[in-house]
């Protein structure tokens, strides 16, 4: 198509709203419009890259069995209410009520809609396994849509279900979708997605994965091992500290003064003893009762509330510390605690002789404190936030870096929990009613093109990977008032449009720089610049938007010279593509 | 893919519920399943389905270079506020709040959003014309959704939206999307969808026009001229009548008493007069004021309700008749009217001598009441309901015919009213600033599906055009117990793919007439069948769905023949299809 009837404005200047990349090249490069918070619509060339990502999923998905179907964007509430999620989800679920009065919710995520499609097939062991998904407009009613595409409220999202009568059986497919999800990436050409166990949350026991776009601008902390390739999210790393260089001789337990000392770090200088070698007090309470809870930690480590979270089976908030709690904020410790609280002991404290502690008294600490010797058997709790140097749970290395990432995709064991309030079952080989296992499987499009965006472009503009360009080829028509140019340009349009090529062109009667930035923002990865000099010498420029390439080309080869270079970019991504299990 | 691992289920049982055949057909051939009243998800036969007929509609709008965009599904009330919708659109206009409070709307159509999309990009009549398509969900929030797919409230819809300087541009391309859309209705296999001239309703001027699907289940009346090819929906007919039968002598008029005639039926039995010399009242109430409205009609002929309110400029609800109003409800008439209302004469009034019409007493009629004489010069409206048997307003003979249909794609020339609500404007070639004109058009997806399905079945099942069918070829290996059946079957399987057919296997160990059931409610055209006797002889059976043909092949041409026979079926097709203009 002409460059000159493409629907979008492009323009240079950043908007100040946008804080990442991405965001700032997806308004300047036409690619989407604010609607709303939270909600836009797409341009021509998203649109055209999003479908490009579609399309790469669904053949990946149909080459696992998985079948394609289109479940409702507007859900009866009624059906929520048989997960128990109507009530158990936040506002994050749009509820409303029909024109009857009859409650409904727009779908956020699919797994209702997928066991009531399937409820009544599934019915019989034989039609095991089988899976489902589709490609659809989901609605999330975020608090804080930010970045563009990345965090919207509305968004398209592949989904995928499975239905499985074992444990392994699922585990298989589980397989089966990670290495489809590996390819969707590799081939959407962002190989540098790695797979990150994730939390496995409340429901215990399950298995799953987050995809992660490692990227500067990520909301989410990512635990890795370079050594071993290990990787998970801060929920999932667990903590292991080597406790082995703090003093090992026991010393007496002793009451100290210090005074206006309230932060652990505080006590520590004031005492001109080791932060390694104390115990800090984090106070919460649980969101239901407003039970306290004490999670005792070493000085130096952090709290991760969602490991908290999982361990207490129940979520928390920062502490208000009245009177009435008989908590001494400031000076809190596990001896002499007599307020009635939950105490929790993290792992970072196993192991440590002499720990520096709150005396539960202003102004006072203890020092010298041994929890075995002192308060006795406790159980020690993995709800630290693992750093940078940590030890390895894989390998055991001190080589844990923390990396920002962005999660373009999740596969998750979901086990029962859908199946059996749903009141799912299938008769098994021996006529005995069974609860089904599932799995789910997530991509957002909108956002995966916003991270490819994210982890490929320079300063100009996107660089998009081939197989998701909004076109194959820009050709530049440098100038429309020279006969040759023009006739060169346009005859290399009708060519390479005859043989397939996807090209935009640009033929308006413009200053190079303007037509150049303009391609920079559209990212297409083969530019062809047909100018007055190169012309004369039969020549065209041949480019790609990474600037790999760069060389003259003879006219009288162009077509088959750029469909060789776009057969080389295909076949560059196509080498980093996983063969399938 | 294999038949015993599609998800979904078939049965014979016709659901109870179902009306009509494309319902219960969707229903039997797991095709659709029920979420909530007029909201469904789609099993993948039918999303095969309506995926085929997207494509189709995507490259017919591509070729007129509407440029594919998405809009949002939810969209900010303010938005629709700007057009005066939000405000102006009944209860099928979905509204609710988000999490913050802000008014918030389901798109059931994206004129807003699409000049919201393009304000700023058509701001120079340089950009003139373009336009923009989508294929997204929609919710209309419909009081009696029906039928299955044909009436939903949850629905997938093309709908483009063009933008031009002139409405001479606008004609020409509102002239290209008449043919684009003659085009898919043909390429989706009923070339028997016609247009209809529609309604303009009240925003005046403007023309559109309805693609009507001729089915007796449907839900439109179509008036349609097989002499010239006349057609219009019920509210754009114009009603044409020949008095020219009636008597032309004027006779005295007469007050006569009529006891207990209360019809204008009655009427003219007890005085022995014709229907068609007679004057009957028929009365109304505006919406808004409430004002009375008696429009008077010739005896045989009904008001359309539409035509009505397009030439009062208001909606009307029929009156309830009160003591104060002065109306004598059985006995009003135009002569002697002393009643405070606005009175309508109907066209079918006009050029009648001598009229039988109420006396506005008790009892009372007068005969001989001649208009012009009577009561003096008035204004003939057209608002009556044309009739089967009436005269075609284009070739003048008594040939009208009114059909069922449903509506199948719209197209409309909006003319100013969203650009000029919303203020779109363009600068013109001399700094004027304009506003653009508008056109939009409109394609139910999965009503079309459904509609094909109601125009092409059997007592069986549906007979899908190959063009949009969800399997081009149904292969039935009818025992798998049989080593050669199943080998030819497998093999044919095989290499039926390979060469890029899409085939639906049925290698289940079945009875023929359950395999066959199966196959006819999948409505599969091409058929092939490998069983035990044929096979003996190196032969398999090849079959269309549309019985056209049933013929033994040689197993060994087999591949050729049934790659011959797509072919043919496409061709079938694509012979009826219009060229672009």
């Amino acid at each position: 198509m002409k460059l000159n009837n493409l629907v979008g404005l492009r323009f240079k200047e950043r908007p100040a709203d946008c804080v990442i990349d991405s965001h700032a090249f997806s308004v300047r490069g036409g690619y989407v419009k604010y609607v709303a918070n939270g909600i836009f619509s797409l341009y021509p060339p998203m649109k055209r890259i999003t479908a490009k990502i579609e399309n790469i999923i669904r053949q990946e998905m149909d080459a696992y069995d998985c079948q394609e179907v289109l479940f409702p964007v507007v859900l009866p509430g009624s059906l929520w209410e048989e997960s128990g999620r109507y009530e158990s989800v936040g506002k994050e679920l749009l509820r409303f009520e029909d024109r009857t009065g009859s409650k409904m919710v727009l779908g956020m995520t699919h797994e209702e809609a997928a066991v009531q499609l399937v409820r009544e097939y599934g019915s019989t062991y034989a039609k095991y396994p089988f899976s489902i998904y589709q490609i659809q407009t989901k609605f999330r009613d975020e608090a804080r849509p930010r970045a563009g595409l990345i965090r919207v409220r509305e968004f398209t999202m592949k989904d995928a279900y499975s239905f499985h009568t074992s444990q392994e059986d699922l585990e298989k497919y589980y397989d089966k979708m990670a290495n489809a999800y590996d390819r969707i990436f590799e081939r959407a050409g962002v190989p540098g997605v790695i797979s990150v166990k994730s939390d496995s949350g409340m429901i215990g026991g399950s298995v799953s994965h987050e995809y992660m776009l490692l990227a500067d601008a990520g909301e989410d902390s990512i635990v890795l091992c370079e050594e071993c390739g290990y990787s998970a999210n801060m929920e999932a790393a667990d903590t292991t500290v080597d406790n082995s260089a703090a003093s090992t001789e026991m010393k007496e337990l002793e009451k100290v003064y210090t005074p206006h000392c309230k932060t652990i770090e505080d006590v520590c200088k004031f005492l001109g003893t080791n932060v390694e070698e104390s115990c800090k007090a984090v106070m919460y309470q649980k969101n239901m009762t407003d039970e306290y809870v004490i999670v005792f930690i070493r000085g130096d480590y952090e709290v991760n509330e969602t490991k908290l979270t999982n361990y207490l089976g129940d979520k928390v908030h920062p502490a208000e510390v009245t009177l009435e709690s008989g908590i001494v904020a400031g000076f809190c410790g596990p001896y002499n605690q007599n307020a009635k609280v939950q105490i929790v002991y993290d792992k970072t404290l196993e192991g440590i002789a002499n720990l520096c502690a709150g005396a539960n008294e202003e102004d006072y600490h203890y020092t010298g404190l041994n929890i075995k010797r002192d308060i006795g058997d406790v159980e020690y709790v993995d709800v630290s936030k693992i750093r940078t140097g940590d030890i390895c749970p894989c390998c055991g290395k001190k080589t844990i870096k923390i990396s920002r990432g962005i999660e373009v995709g999740n596969i998750f064991q979901l086990g029962t929990k859908y199946s059996k309030s749903m009141g799912m079952t299938y008769t098994d080989e021996n006529g005995v009613e069974q609860t089904p296992i599932m799995g789910c499987y997530g991509i957002g499009v909108g956002r995966l093109a916003a991270s490819v965006c994210e982890a490929s472009h320079d300063d100009y503009g996107p660089i998009w990977p081939i197989s998701i360009a909004p076109w194959q080829v820009h050709l530049c028509c440098m100038r429309v008032d020279n006969a040759e140019c023009k006739e060169t340009a346009d005859r290399l349009y009708e060519e390479l449009q005859n043989r397939g090529v996807e090209v935009i062109y640009d033929d308006r009667d413009v200053r190079p720089g303007f037509m150049f930035a303009d391609a920079d923002l559209l990212g297409v990865p083969v530019r062809v610049v047909v100018g007055p000099k190169n012309i004369k010498n039969g020549q065209v420029e041949l480019k790609t938007r990474d600037k790999s390439v760069s060389e003259l080309i003879s006219v009288d080869t162009a077509v088959e010279d750029i469909m060789s270079l776009i057969q080389k970019l295909y076949d560059d991504i196509n080498a980093q593509v996983k063969p399938r299990i």
